[in-house]
């Protein structure tokens, strides 16, 4: 007998980082990391399904009842069904008649079924006794290609044009995969640069950086242009000018104005600027791209789905798709996503930090490069410090490279000390605060 | 003393819609027609605000839930201080550091965020003992300008531009309110055609609304192009060679595919087509525009925000802008797009159907024509006949044409006796359905 989901419930886990001000920037000055977590219960004694969403705090609640409203549509399906034919699995939920008019494919509604199908495809993974990255590398390209929901992209990548880029990746998968487990996946770090550090504190961060091994790190920019000045030739000077600097303005520019405000901030040698505009603004990035070439564009921690990534590529609007692993709709839709990156030529770098975000998306880095793109050239996966100790199986990190994980499933299933302590509002850290 | 916000209720509204068939297109096959209400009570005796989103059914808790959480940003806010600075109120909510996450303008936070804005306008306007069409459109250009959040539009319409065009509105306005009050707004019906009516229903349908004076009505297509060919036939012999018959998609086609299919309809002449294709797919919409011209393409009813709608009027990618009311952020927002839909000289046709859309469109058309564009060359607000004894203030159609509302306020009051009986799920319908 094939196990069978009995169960979905969904969890408010908000972790009180904004007494820290770590990961505040000029758009989010004070985020609460918070998960909103599907954990899903199957007829097989042990078998459990966990995925997350993340978001910042604040309407943590709203992705919970996101989460809840798929239980129909989750419970009762055996796990033989939906491994028989994913895509279809992936399709009802993102399709459901009533459900999609919140989005569709964005939003709340579309942040909750990314736990949802997160979640299953631990279980997936799980039942395989691999590590989720393992057990998609491991499909044949006619499996693969049956996870994708190619709807409203097919003008840019067909289904036959994915299954011919699906099986490319298979030549060599075996060699990638061997330098993979020896070498690990690239990274760059965060941890140092947040807005709301003051001057030293970035200084000594970027020293305890170079001497963890790390060769790249990103900078928060976009408050205030001369503090940004002061700021970058500090980091570049304490780096040296052969590491790399990401800056990252989250948001905050004008379409001319970042073009402008580039201008101030290039002889700092930023790799790229990140989130320069409206997330949703393709036509913005392509401008904003063509005038502060040859430095980078970077976008993808808020685009939403598919379609917006497919004009991206369409429209050769950014340098570097840094999709994130729970605001696209989960695996099938990411799966999507890196495909039309490869075929675009454009590198994936995903987004992380926050809380559980690098532990979702190193999976998702190791499947582009065994068994997608096959590439390393250019892509390096987003790593933050905090909030890790939180996690069963939390990720590894060796010379500012990612470890491959070992332990079977997708690594978001959270210790039930931290669940049992943050979970919000009555987690007995939010009991007994002040 | 001003009148101050003193507590914001959310109630989950739910009409049995997918009972009749009502309401179903190729997207959208069952759809139990749906509102998550606002209702902002203040100090002052009687005076309350009342706004809403809509939706088709599950989800609609999402929705509740996202108003309740712009409670804190609200409540204790005094009408005087709101009305000094409307477009700084709403960036405090579109802006929330935390909420925004879940968006950003998109998604369950930004459909619950109209309907806590749309409450306070209707606030605003009752207040002022005016219906909100006329005392928005009383107002002087220089507040209207201080309504508006341009972040992220300013590449396309600065704050000067916008107040330049806002003073353009103002000539003539008396004339084009004397001329509403007089003969309405044009409209056209959507109750004939959808795909869930068999054939004879929808020829009834027809002569039905002929008689009614309606000269312009909409069909549902996509399902089958044998069955659209068929059913667009009915209609156009029905309704003669000279009355004007839209289609609308709802989404189902790929890019390539509406190309083709459209080439099927078009001998029926059409006189636009609707959602083809993804909302989000701005240069989708363009290449279909190329390619099914003369036919005009329209959408709209799922587009998000300002910055997709900066996008299709930047690009040419629409023929007619359909913005909603609550899916839009409410009415500062849809001001935003009204001034760039009139600077891309695109006509605005609202979309409305559903249940109270209607009542919320038929305001803001009569704000583009008496006060933005001026014009009412090329422009229609849709209609459907459904559910308008729900409200305090509904609509009235006369001929085809919306008749100026009167009653002061934005007309999104539910009837007490519709909130008991409709109230999910605990209203009197569903306590009782079998």
């Amino acid at each position: 007998m094939s196990a069978t989901i009995t169960s979905l419930e969904a969890v408010d886990l908000r972790f009180p980082t904004s007494t820290e001000l770590d990961g505040s920037d000029a758009m989010n000055p004070d985020p609460d990391y918070s998960a909103a977590t599907c954990v899903l219960r199957t007829s097989e004694d042990g078998l459990a399904g966990h995925g997350m969403t993340f978001t910042i705090g604040r309407g943590n609640e709203i992705c919970v009842r996101a989460i809840e409203a798929f239980a129909p549509l989750v419970v009762g399906r055996s796990l033989d069904e939906i491994e028989a034919a994913p895509g279809a699995f992936w399709s009802a939920l993102a399709g459901d008649s009533q459900l999609r008019w919140l989005g569709p494919d964005k939003g709340a509604v579309h942040l909750g079924m990314a736990a949802v199908v997160n979640a299953v495809w631990d279980l997936l993974a799980k039942r395989a006794g691999k590590p989720l990255w393992k057990y998609v590398a491991d499909q044949p390209s006619e499996w693969l290609v049956t996870a994708l929901d190619l709807r409203h992209v097919t003008d840019y990548l067909s289904a036959d044009e994915a299954l011919a880029l699906l099986r490319t990746g298979e030549a060599g998968a075996g060699e990638r995969e061997a330098k993979l487990r020896a070498e690990g996946y690239p990274a760059y770090t965060t941890s140092a640069g947040w807005l709301g550090y003051p001057e030293e504190k970035i200084r000594a961060l970027c020293t305890e950086a170079i001497d963890a091994g790390w060769d790249a790190l990103k900078i928060k920019v976009g408050r205030d242009v001369e503090d940004d000045v002061r700021r970058l030739a500090v980091v570049r000077e304490a780096i040296g000018p052969d590491r790399i600097m990401m800056i990252d303005a989250n948001q905050v520019w004008e379409v001319d104005e970042a073009i402008e405000w580039m201008g101030r901030l290039a002889p700092f040698d930023p790799y790229w600027i990140e989130e320069p505009v409206s997330p949703d603004d393709v036509l913005g990035h392509r401008r904003i791209k063509e005038a502060v070439a040859p430095i980078r564009v970077a976008t993808g921690e808020h685009a939403m789905n598919r379609v917006l990534w497919k004009q991206f590529f369409q429209a050769e609007a950014v340098d570097v798709c840094q999709l994130d692993g729970c605001r696209l709709g989960g695996v099938n839709e990411v799966l999507v996503v890196l495909l039309m990156a490869k075929k675009a030529g454009v590198p994936v770098c995903p987004h992380a930090g926050g809380v559980g975000l690098c532990e979702i998306v190193q999976h998702l880095s190791m499947i582009d490069y065994v068994r997608v793109s096959g590439e390393l050239e250019g892509r390096r996966t987003e790593h933050a410090g905090h909030l890790h100790e939180h996690f069963v199986d939390p990720i590894r990190i060796e010379r500012g490279r990612y470890l491959a994980p070992e332990l079977p499933g997708f690594s978001q299933e959270y210790l039930t000390e931290s669940v049992d302590a943050f979970r919000y509002p009555d987690g007995a850290y939010w009991r007994d605060r002040p």
